[in-house]
């Protein structure tokens, strides 16, 4: 039976579209928040994806992996179809903590220009992946080793930690999480985050000389109309 | 109906009585494991409130406010109670790890004078507050935003992360969590902290010169009692 | 009725068969994934054992205790069997979160000699342990303190967070997690790291070149026999 | 010091003002929903509290027992307090799932008019206690035992699942949850539950002869005016 | 910005090509898991999905929702989309284990059709819900309700649970899980179910009469290739 | 290297020590609380092993399993070491909770005389499970099949759910959970365990009547001298 593509098992696809370079690269200078806000609160991965050091921030376009439960066959195959500025999201189709991804991959990945990697999953080797300025979001850190056994797929699309992510999506990470920009918005996504971010300004400089959000955004009208009341 | 006030909705009580600010400040000088030791092992949130940086470590009186999930309506409206000293502690009616706090409303609260927040909900702009310094404990990590729609409460007493917090009472946090004093205690239990640091330290040395604990705190009899045996 | 001693309660065992130190020693250079694929993919801990602090790096010999849930009582008797080059492994009999450790037992372990502690519960005074630079791999960090009432035993065969660890294996832990190594067979684990890291030494640099691992493993063939197929 | 009563250890309190009997009872007759919703949304413990077994329905008066981690001393303090139409309220001062009660209290609860029992921590013997008809809302069910060490108090005000819980408040649980009414407005809350339920057995008739909830509670207007559009 | 409609928020999209009856209702014969294995292992949603009575089996074509946390007010405008035979599928745009349906609009549901619910949230009523026959897989269940303040959207493709579901699929949900046919497959699923059920009713006598499936499926061989040892 | 037997990948023992059949059979006429609490309170698998089906109660003697993350090859495997009489015992080498299990292996295994299942990962078929009356205590309940590609072993030492197995060893499991007997002491907690129930049963009586434990078990002098207070 030929399944839809989104759930194909053993298929590498090589030529996907990606998402603009400049409209990459400029969401890349958004935080994950600012580009979630900008798009309508949607497209964010699941908080339990952290960071494995603080700090880091990267942004790039995705070349998407489908993993089998303690297999990391699929990244081997995926390191092929990394182009410099691609950001790698890692799916699997079990939940499985093991440590699919460590040093070796990750030397792999950044020699074929990777900017990152999300997976789904663990990852081992944090330290060395931090010497290296290597950064990876995941569900879990563990030593725990993989096996290469099963073919998932690569460049497919994949439901990575709640989000589908389509390959030559951006993607748009830091210490508040994981964003995914369809590629086809990404230019207008990166407006709304630049418009988004210079009216930040503003109301951060206006909080700070101590004026309150309530006056700043009007709100003592809508609060009195939903009932809040004040008491000594 | 007139419910009782610790669940109260659309309340904003304007005058709290805060805890003695001398014996704020000397709580604050001490770690929440001793502060919770010295009040009776009792008034510590769960633990898995953490800081969102190492090395955090505020206190202050609680402004209290209760959220509705998804919403953070009413953090803006907390502010505007906020005295410099005061440390927020915000609830949540329904378990939600959205983003209720970021960089601008830590503008916001800082320039009030809070001194953190702990919420057991989800922060975002983490990388932000942490620059500025401003210390938060929550539950999550999480760059989803929040609507503004629907009223809670600002100084009613809510139990935060399992822990019972009136308005007033001091708050004091550190890497292993938060600890909650009643205002009334403050004085009492900033002696008894600083009692059971000043005993800690004699402890300390003794320890480190290579005394054991069995023979510092006599406990040889006692477990030889409860029927411990040494074998070979 | 004499259970057996695995599950002995009340007991401390004073002389145990110690691995090898040159052995622990080697052990400890490498890190926890290293050593968990030399052995053969076995030994780990859960990988749910964090770090209280990022790089933190350690190995020695195991001392084991079996703690009471909210008792840590055994962690004194524990202290007087240390010997310089061990590291304490402490089980739980029930799953209790709480704070069993903190600065002043950190410091009585420290002066006997201890590399280190793996808690299958909770620690406190992180931020003390972290100055002082003795590490703890733990399941929580909690300010709550704990008892000292119910017995439980010392250097028995435990399991904690999943793994047995009997008195006298080699344990190494790091940012990955922690592994345990049999006593009798810490040489030849050594040395199966030794050719690993090796290996993978080489691997680095043929990677880093921008060599697949496709072409290096030479997986091309297996993948294809697997069935994956590319489209374009 | 004089801790406030909600965390002072080692209490047994005698003689506690119980809700009306009559208020009581009828509030017994509604499920925990209508309760809940009936007294403004408020009161309701963590949904991880689950009946032992489906069907499951009691209501009675709180006497409330604060346990230690892995100690069940107080349940057996508690009996001697409970009253006909008594419901306990269970909560532990650390998280502990080990089974705390099981057939034989269940039967000196029962012997006392006990009419149910809630836990933050673990039960046992479900079998026997299904057998018994004795309800039972917990958050493990396991079959570890637990000592008899270290006093806990009873009949103080203490937070379970979440929930604050005075003595003498009335408890209402079933398959949705476990709700708590404070004493002095329990007349006042059934007043309302019953309001409620009438009114949900007119909409009831409405939806099931096909009318839509959009025309019954008149929502079109507000849908569209919040944005909502149709598109086919 | 006009966000592709994965995401959009705020539309119901009224006409939607639903899956071939006939193939819908050959596939409810199924179990989840022999249309998951005859659909190639994928489509599944994540195992925390849980029936609220034990032997609950139900299939529809899919209605779904998408909701805002602690808001149902999208459930009543889906009631309107709703046809006999549809299968209501309900994500969340956050984590929140409200609950977000019971009684009244279980008996809507029905009146218009509706064979069953998914919801990746908390349900409440149970024991209405389980008398009246109608059967919901949800994460939780908890008797606190929610409000009617944020729009969602109907009909559009949504995440559930970490599944694809596009509004007309097919859902086949019992004791074992929740699992979504793509609407244009339906019909060569349900072959391939029914070719795998007829096997395994072979295979199930052979393993009856006592033949091991180590010789049934001729393993043997393939085990020792992989290493497999035999010890006395 | 020859790594110590409870590690070793790819072998099945074929000759075990069972316990001793009748020692066997009185253990399972108790149930796991009581079997535990004869023991010592020692060998209970974790809390969330829960059974398929309320009133589930086997006990038998343990045919041990290490499977593989996703693959459930050596359930076939043991399926030939089974003798009637035996429990297995299915221990996972990663956390994954596919479902390794279902009614095709269960009629094989029921043919082989198998008497019940406990596996630290995921079962499915459960209706069908159910209706067989072959009882299974499982981590999960999943739709989501398993591959056949990677050996473990059957018939060495496990952990499984935090508890040594050993081949041989007695298995009781029920509502309450499952513990574990080593095979050399089955007699002698068979022994105790009914003293223990014998004992019981007088104390059930007792408290029926009304009488309380604090009497029955003479608890006031200890709790006084405890430092409990009545208050009025």
């Amino acid at each position: 039976m030929d399944a839809p593509l989104i759930n194909r098992i053993g298929v590498v696809k090589r030529n996907i579209v990606r998402a603009d370079a400049v409209a990459r690269d400029r969401l890349t200078q958004f935080g994950s928040a600012t580009v979630h806000e900008a798009m309508g609160r949607v497209g964010l991965l699941k908080s339990y994806m952290r960071p494995i050091y603080a700090g880091a921030h990267a942004g790039g376009t995705a070349v998407t992996v489908l993993l089998q439960p303690g297999d990391n066959w699929m990244l081997h195959v995926a390191a092929e179809q990394i182009q410099p500025g691609d950001f790698v999201i890692a799916a699997v189709t079990a939940e499985c903590t093991d440590g699919y991804f460590g040093d070796l991959l990750a030397t792999s990945f950044k020699a074929r220009g990777a900017r990152g990697l999300a997976i789904d999953g663990g990852v081992r080797d944090v330290k060395d992946l931090t010497a290296m300025g290597f950064p990876v979001w995941s569900k879990a850190i563990s030593a725990r080793g993989t096996i290469k056994a099963t073919p998932g797929s690569v460049n497919i699309p994949v439901i990575c930690a709640g989000a589908l992510v389509n390959p030559g999506d951006v993607v748009v990470a830091d210490d508040d999480g994981v964003v995914v920009v369809p590629a086809d918005i990404a230019a207008q996504v990166a407006d709304a985050a630049k418009k988004r971010e210079d009216l930040e300004g503003e109301k951060r400089a206006t909080l700070a000389s101590g004026v309150l959000g309530l006056d700043m955004y009007k709100m003592r009208d809508a609060l009195e109309r939903a009932g809040l009341r004040y008491i000594d």
